[in-house]
């Protein structure tokens, strides 16, 4: 046997090893959120610690890089595509960022953002930025010496943004983002002015809603012997393992389509990871790609597949014999109030179009930071302009502005604007799925939602980490990233 | 800071570490027989398989050697029951254990063990010894082996039967057990001329059963902030993490009393696991004693408590509101109905008086395969004849006899035995109890329990592994271990 050819291997067994005990991580995490008593808390905290520093051990493990070396340019890797290259070229990414950044640095990223959380909870209940900016202002600073330590392909920003979303760049989204704006600022504006569609109010007992809500995501591909839904106070889907991906959602008893968007939102993220192949479990072959893809499949699902005329054309009549709040609304009216569009305040309460400028708007601010062109104290004021310009409302306050999200206070930054690529890919290949399958509506009216499921499977979820999000929708839809699809995904749908 | 104390340090920081460990690894077990997905199995096998790994080099860390000979001798264990000889003197049992057993043995066991679990299931399925017996024959050399591994105080056995019961002996306990049965076997006749109470039939809703069941064992004082009561195929009890006990049952709709004496067995665990000393968690101090001490606490609130005259006289009215079906039940006839006797070839299903004689079946059948007394093909035949002897009656097949017990097949011997000791701890604290508190049942009359509980907390619980099981029952009772307690308390019983 070949030198490359046992380092692969030692490569393998220890990287399918790592994947079990994530997957153990994985399942701590879905327990707290699902069904930890409230007195464990404490101790979960310390599981997840104690398993935290066994992964971090395993990942920054010397032997990687001695094995890594004796396979990088041995004709094992030659065909970039075949599984040894795409592993062990995924495999020295994450292994240069494990080791790249110093233990001392770690840590002090780790205890701002823990310290941030709680200051952020405190400066969004009494809406005081002022609370929150210095540790912003530590954080940031951390934040950018972790990307000089990364490096970078253009500027500081990239190194997280690559964290996220291998391959893409501040400087080549910032002209798709650009071209979304200017469409969408008008789009948006006419359908605000047509008004808001009446909401669908009522009573909408649980039982009956989880008993909809089940029957439809099965109908969609989501196979029970392969996972859960369970309800939790912050929806989630979390893939444990091979066979074993759950989905969790949260019900309103006076409107059903918040918990039914929002799972089926989480039915397309686990069918995704049930769809990475098994056979290549642990490796990065068997992972999913970025989050901004993964997005692209929970936004296909919610937004293209539910929330269209042929799916209700199916799916009205069956939620009106579950629902006698429902009454005898119409198909129009039921379209119209769960595809309204207003602009809002909160990013999480935010419809398909007005959800890409509140993203729009994180992105703008987080790179104006990183280039030193914004002053953490001045965010707010930045926030709220944009606002206005935007979607033309003003925040009554902090909490509803620049203190709404949780993520800056965890040090998560270049992580909003996955949300938004996700919607140009899901776009980009919802409209090839239509060339190659041909009527999806029709497919959808009849429920016959397999050929769409089939065809992501065969195109996306096979594939692993073969590819880098932009390799990906090259290849998938023989075109570049582009805003377009999206764009005329929603023209038509405002349009109509 | 001398040297014994930092080694002290890093032992403790060691054993919590892997402590938590290991509440993931329970964790993964709880949810595999409670919420795993059917696909999901084959994954967490290997998760396990990973966990186990790390837990097993933790476990067998040569520092740990290194620490404990520079602690051992020194004033800090002088005193024996201080905290840090208790926890010095475990860890050296716990890793002189870990160390002994070759890793070629350890493997062997577990690959036998694996393998036997199949064979067993399918030599149950057709009734036939010959299938079984080989790899039990194999087990059964493996195990001997382990034995003169392990070292042992009088013979093999004892190897085995101290990694369940520290510091017990087969020899010390023969004479306990042929002093028990000579008492048992008479009273069980007698009971058994009476003739079986009738039945308790009827429609038990489940939804209501397990109603009942929650308020019942929260009044005993199981803390469902700190723990969960789920369904499961085979009930059980698993403390995860200090705040976090989980218990599960298993409700038939024809007969409540199924589950609920099953899940007060389960409560008594949990109670035990969450009344072991928190601040010691991680560590000798803060874990349960043995297999025999845990059953004497479920065993105590199943039976002495849970089936006793005073606590249904409280709850059996509460019972008739929930249960159409217990009509007018008359509180003889129910009584009678939960504490009937009733000779039966399965040990799951016998009652508290029977019990203990399936146990002293299987534990001298044992001894005597240690012993070299009895060949493993005999074994059926000398099965047959002791529930002959024992019970009156004689199994139809061997799948009612010998083979009915998965134990064997994963290489678990000198297990049984901690079930019928547990019966004789349970009686014997009950009894000490008894002095101390005053009278139990009128206690139990009114609802409250938490007399009892304060005492098993404050005599055993926070206790931790203080001291070896006899040592325990001696401090507690003033009195050595005997079967006394227990012969008084059924013949009390069924002399009613």
């Amino acid at each position: 046997m070949s030198n490359p050819r046992r380092a692969y291997q030692w490569l393998r067994r220890h990287s399918v090893n790592a994947a079990h005990l994530a997957s153990a991580m994985g399942l701590l995490g879905w327990d707290q959120q699902t069904m930890l008593p409230t007195k464990g808390h404490a101790a979960r905290a310390d599981q997840m610690a104690a398993l935290t520093g066994v992964l971090h051990k395993l990942s920054t493990d010397k032997r990687i890089g001695t094995m890594l070396s004796r396979i990088e340019g041995s004709d094992l890797v030659s065909d970039p595509i075949s599984t040894e290259a795409v592993n062990v070229r995924e495999w020295r990414r994450e292994y240069d960022q494990s080791v790249k950044i110093p233990a001392k640095l770690a840590m002090a990223l780790a205890h701002a953002a823990a310290e941030g959380h709680a200051i952020w909870e405190k400066a969004r209940a009494a809406s005081d930025w002022s609370l929150f900016a210095p540790n912003l202002e530590k954080q940031l600073a951390l934040a950018k010496e972790k990307a000089e330590c990364l490096g970078y392909a253009v500027e500081p920003f990239d190194a997280l943004f690559d964290d996220f979303e291998p391959g893409e760049t501040a400087a080549a989204v910032e002209p798709l983002f650009a071209r979304l704006r200017a469409a969408l600022v008008p789009l948006i504006e006419k359908a605000r002015k047509a008004g808001p569609a009446a909401p669908l109010a009522g009573e909408f007992p649980v039982d009956a809603q989880e008993a909809f809500l089940r029957s439809v995501i099965a109908d969609i591909g989501f196979d029970f012997e392969s996972g859960r839904l369970d309800t939790a106070a912050h929806p989630f889907s979390s893939k444990i393992a091979p066979g074993d991906a759950r989905i969790t959602t949260r019900f309103d008893p006076k409107d059903f389509t918040k918990a039914f968007f929002g799972a089926v939102h989480e039915t397309g993220h686990a069918l995704y990871s049930l769809g990475c192949p098994d056979e290549h479990f642990g490796t990065p072959l068997g992972r999913s790609i970025s989050l901004g893809i993964h997005e692209s499949q929970s936004r296909m699902w919610e937004n293209m597949v539910a929330r269209s005329r042929p799916f209700w054309e199916r799916y009205l009549p069956k939620a009106k014999e579950r629902f006698k709040a429902l009454g005898d609304v119409r198909l129009e009216t039921f379209l119209a109030a769960v595809n309204r569009v207003e602009p809002g305040f909160i990013r999480v309460d935010a419809d398909e179009a007005t959800y890409n400028l509140h993203i729009m708007l994180r992105f703008e601010l987080e790179l104006a930071l990183f280039r030193g062109e914004l002053a953490v104290n001045d965010i707010p004021a930045a926030w709220n302009e944009k606002m206005r310009g935007y979607l033309g409302i003003t925040p009554p306050s902090d909490a509803q502005g620049a203190l709404q999200d949780v993520h800056w206070s965890m040090g998560a930054f270049a992580y909003f604007p996955t949300y938004t690529l996700g919607n140009m890919y899901a776009a980009q290949f919802f409209q090839a799925a239509g060339r190659d399958l041909g009527d999806l509506g029709a497919m959808f009216s009849r429920g016959a939602f397999s050929p769409l499921l089939s065809w992501l499977r065969e195109n996306i979820h096979r594939r692993g980490r073969t590819y880098r999000p932009r390799d990906l929708v090259r290849t998938v839809t023989g075109e570049d990233l582009s805003p377009e699809p999206l764009i005329r995904y929603l023209e038509g749908k405002y349009g109509e």
